[in-house]
Formats: structure tokens, C-alpha cells, sequence
């Protein structure tokens, strides 16, 4: 019996910072698509680079709130595109900055779904091979299942969304994702 | 025989933006023993984030220079750490810059030395595999030869600089890159 | 509260056939201190190179026989080498029967703990990432927790067995890996 | 100016060892597409497992046969599927077996043109990647140029041969792999 009344809090973050991103789209396309009771918050990975010595006291306000909002979660959706056959530098950027303080991370034990997306045939799946390996490291609960890759993506995109057509196997996953969301928070209530 | 007269310019990328970071100690360690006709350029990546928006007619200042370094070197030595089993995204987004232009990127054909450096014994491997692959994608010429890792760098380093003990296989891949740039030079040259 | 006279059976595979393997040698030393309520077999992965026409009703008998053993395990350990930066591929190739029939596998959801050993300082990282990402798509259930990289391993085994003293990291993920079979195969009969 | 007379020798490796394999079939489409002075010759990876204890004055004849052929070849083509989101057991075997002696692989140096195909549109990109980082080890002479990554690849086969129509790109990385045979096996004999 899930905790009625209690949404479940979702943050999305999206590997590319182009306006019409097709990780953003995709991120948009699944928000549009969600039961009431789960909340997708889209968030900014346009952070400060990651420094060692600018993270301590004087840790940058745009970080904090990005940390926060993941800490305030319930799970994590990541969308992202591939660069130059790995992780953009905008996502890993953002996940140098969440990995730490370290055995700290908001990331543990976090639920994270990884989704890659490519306007190219290939789906990106270099980057979410290595998007995995560095979640492992946290380590962050990756989702288990069948991964998520879309590749063409541009033709499954319409008015900036991911046409709710090849929404299906994404929205399964999400389910799955807020079930064990939901295991993870009463968890951590207890 | 080389083209005595004419000093061979690298420049240096740093994978980590600390400011007592092993990886600029290593660079400052290899510029230190270098003979006298090779200069290091060490390079700033402090960059702002990849985004493909920003990349054309108003191209980040900060990022012309950098290609321009690049474009402009005969060869590139990277010294990375590993950040969360992966390239750290300060050294990623830096690639990302440089890989644009598609398919008229500065780092085409450049002959590459990567090094990654770790306070870890594991000394960054996983790191150092995420640059090959990236590296040879867009494809740059990443110098053949055994490959360059320093564990347990931070007995290694003494007043902040790479110690010269641990610099001899250092700088014989320093050697082949020098003889390589001088190859490619000589090419782009004709 | 745990079930009390049921032993948990876990599998171990070694990513080398050498006869005083490291990796064995791991197996060997985690069997001499498991607790009285946990057996550990090591299992044979000299089995025939993956053909899919070999794959059917004419399966060879070593390759039933090993994925029985998974089959009837509560969890695998997996303790390999790395060879020239990546899995073995005798362990890849025992993956590779262990992953059919598609969507069937002995693997899916199996917990699985991977350890990595080395006589290089490295640890065998690239390999241990490897599996990870194989293992993913499956998909089996990845031990979390602090990776298990053992590097120097020549310097920890003594008469053909890792050394107790090397143990503390190891056996305290064994502890998490039973755990997680209890639950898995209490699930499984409920 | 080419040895006219003297016909470039590759010898080319399928990661599938299945009879109708599409890396087999890519093979034969290639090779019925070869300029006259070209010979491709393909060989059989049913080798044993990889086994150091095996490997000295008693090593298979089957390993024996295969090194040879690699080492009196110009030039070595992979086309390889992906099992399990990466490198087939099989080629890694044969990889592993080629890799030594240590220091002495007749993999040193040698032109490489690595070829991924799936039925799958993904095109087996990441079985690609570990083979880049494994040859790079060693190091073998990779090819640079556009990746060939071969995608649906049942719909590009007929009669058991990739169709030409699919074959340009393939061709053109096979011509830069036929030039760099040639500096090369003139650079030995010199």
C-alpha cells in the first residue's frame, strides 16, 4: 500500500544545456506523462566547474541548491546526450560536485534512473556505461531493468517533448523508479 | 633530422582546477626537465560550460583562446586525476570545446601524451580509458607506447612539483611526443 | 531474524585458469573464513568458446552444469584479473553462456559481489568495470558498497590463499552479499 | 609510390563464431570487394582458453597458428558483435592469446581497423570501446578515422554477405588501413 497523499518528488537533470536539448525534451515529454502523485523538478546543471578548494565554507550557493534538491528527493531521473563517445562535461560536472563530501554524497543510496539519448543511431550508450560506473563508485541505487536508449531521437521529438509514442518503456521504468523511490524514503523515515 | 632552430611548443591541460592539484605538479615537473627547445604551455581550463548555443558567431573569449593554444601547439600533453571512477568534467568539458567544430577540430591528427595521476594506487586508469576513447573519436593521435600512470602521486610530489625521480618514463613518452609533433608539423607544414 | 539452518550457498568464479591463480587464490582465503552457515563452491570456467549454434537443445553439458550451480546459488562472487585493461576473456565468455537464453539468464537478479585482483598496483579497475557494465544489462543485482580492488596482490597471499589480514574489506562485503541473498531468495519463494 | 607486385596481406578476425554470423558476413563482404592486391584471410578464433600455465614450450598449436598468421600479415581487420554491453568472450580470448609474450605480441605495432555490428541500432559502440582501450595496451597501431559502426546490420546483409551498398565507408578505412600496412611492413623491412 503506497503512503496515499505523500507525492512522490522527482528531480530530473539533463546532460546537455542547449535550450532545445533533446535530454530536456525527453525530461519534458516524461513530466507531462506522470501520475499526479509524482513531482518532476527539472534542475540547472549550469554550475560553477568543480574545484576542490572552492568547495568547503565558501561552497557556491548554485551548488548547494542543486545538492539540496537532490537530498530533498525521492529518486533521480538523468537524461543525457553522448559527447565525443562519453559523458558530457556538463553532467559529470554536476555529479564531481553531488559525488561530494565524500561518504557524504546525497547521491547515496539515491534511486537513479539513467536514460541516454542520441539524434545518432548509436542511443549514447557509451555515456550511460559510464554514467553507470561513476554512480557504482557513490555509490547512488541505480534502477535495474532494461536501460533506456533513445537513439533518432530528433524524429521522436514533437513541439520540444518526447512524443508520448516512445514514451512507454520510459514511463515502465518510472514506474519502477518511484516504487522503489518510495521503499527508499519510508526506509530512511524509519 | 630535426629542424634544429625551431623549439617545439606543447601545451599542458590540467585535469583538476585545485590549485596544489598533482596534476598541474606533474605538468610543472615535466616543463621543469624539458630540453631546451620544447616550451609548455600550461592551459587554463577554467572554461565555461559546453553548450552548443553559445558556440558560433559568440563563442566564448575564454574558448577561442584555448583552441587557438591548441591549434597553435605541435602537441598536447594531458595530466588527469580520476574523479568518481571517470574523467573528472573539468577536463571533459575542455574536450568538448575542443571537439568543435565538428569535424574541424584542433585536436584532429594532434599528437596527445595522456597521463593520469592518482593519490590512489589504482593511479586513474579508468580516468585515462574515458580520454583514449574520447580522444579517439574526433580523432586526434594519441601517442602509442606504455602507457603513463602515477599512482600513490602524493609521495611523489615534493614543493609542489612532480619529483624528478619519478619522471623518467615520463619523459621518455615526452620524447616520442616531441618526435611525433616534429613529424606532424613537418606534414602540416608541406 | 535470519532462516536459521538454512545455509546460504554462493558460487565463485575466477576470472583466471592459471593454476595458482590470484584470483583463485582470493576465492580460496574467503572460503577459509566464511562463517559456518555460508558455503562457498568454486566453479570450473573451462567451458567451450559461446557459439549461439551451440546454444539449444545440444547445449554442452559443462555449460548446463555451470548454469545450474548459478541457478541454485543464493549469490555469485566474481574475483578477476585484468587483462591488457579489460575483463578476461575467459570470464567474459562464461558471462556470455551465463547471459542466455535471452531474458531467461540464472543472472537476472542474482546478487553478485565483484572483486578485482592485481599483481600491478592498478587493481584491475578496468576489468572490475567491465563486469559491472555486462552484468547491468542483464540485468544481475550489483552489490552497492565500496568497490573490492585488490592491487599487489602477490604480496597478500601466502601458501596459494589471500591473507586473513587482507581480508577485512572482503569479508565484511561478503556480509552485505549474504544479507541480500537472504532476501532474494526469500523473495523467490514466496 | 606503392611496391607494385607485392600484395598487401590482412587477415581478419570475427568476434561471432556463430556459422551465419554478421562479423563473418562483413568479412566476406569486404573481401569480395577488395582491389586485386589486396588479400584478407580469415581466421579461425575456436582457440583453447587463455591459460598462463599453458603458455611456453607446450602452447597450443591452434594459438601457434594464430599468432603466426597475425605476425606475417600487413595488417589485421576485427568486425565483432557486442554480448552483453560489451567485448565477445571469443575475441577477448583470442585478443588475450595474442597479447603475449609480454613485450613481444605480434600485435605490437600492427595497423588495426576495428569494425562494431549489431542487429541491434546501438552497433555495438561499447564492444568497440573495449577493444580501442585492450589494443591501445598493447599497443597495437589503431586505425584513426570515422568509427565504423555497422547497425541493423541484418537488413545490410544478402546471402550471407554485407551488401555493398553499405560497404563505402568500410572501403575507404580499409584503403588508409592498406596505406599505413604498407609504411609499415616497408618501415620492418628497412
Amino acid at each position: 500500500m503506497h503512503d496515499v497523499g505523500t507525492p512522490t518528488r522527482l528531480v530530473g537533470l539533463s546532460g546537455s544545456l542547449r535550450k532545445a536539448s533533446y535530454s530536456r525534451a525527453t525530461l519534458l515529454g516524461i513530466r507531462n506523462n506522470l501520475p499526479a502523485a509524482v513531482k518532476l523538478e527539472i534542475c540547472d546543471l549550469q554550475l560553477p566547474l568543480y574545484n576542490e578548494d572552492k568547495d568547503g565554507a565558501d561552497t557556491p550557493d548554485d551548488v548547494r541548491r542543486f545538492r539540496n534538491a537532490i537530498a530533498a528527493s525521492d529518486g533521480v531521473v538523468i537524461v543525457t546526450p553522448e559527447y565525443n563517445h562519453g559523458i558530457p562535461g556538463v553532467l559529470k560536472n554536476a555529479l564531481d560536485w553531488a559525488s561530494r563530501p565524500y561518504g557524504k554524497s546525497v547521491l547515496i543510496d539515491k534511486p537513479i534512473l539513467v536514460i541516454s539519448v542520441s539524434p545518432a543511431f548509436t542511443g549514447g550508450v557509451r555515456a550511460q556505461a559510464q554514467v553507470n560506473e561513476t554512480l557504482l563508485s557513490i555509490p547512488a541505487h541505480l534502477m535495474a531493468g532494461p536501460q533506456i536508449v533513445l537513439g533518432g531521437i530528433a524524429a521522436k521529438t514533437k513541439d520540444g517533448m518526447l512524443d508520448q509514442a516512445f514514451l512507454g518503456f520510459t514511463l515502465e521504468a518510472l514506474d519502477r523508479l518511484v516504487a522503489m523511490s518510495r521503499v527508499a524514503s519510508r526506509a530512511a523515515r524509519v
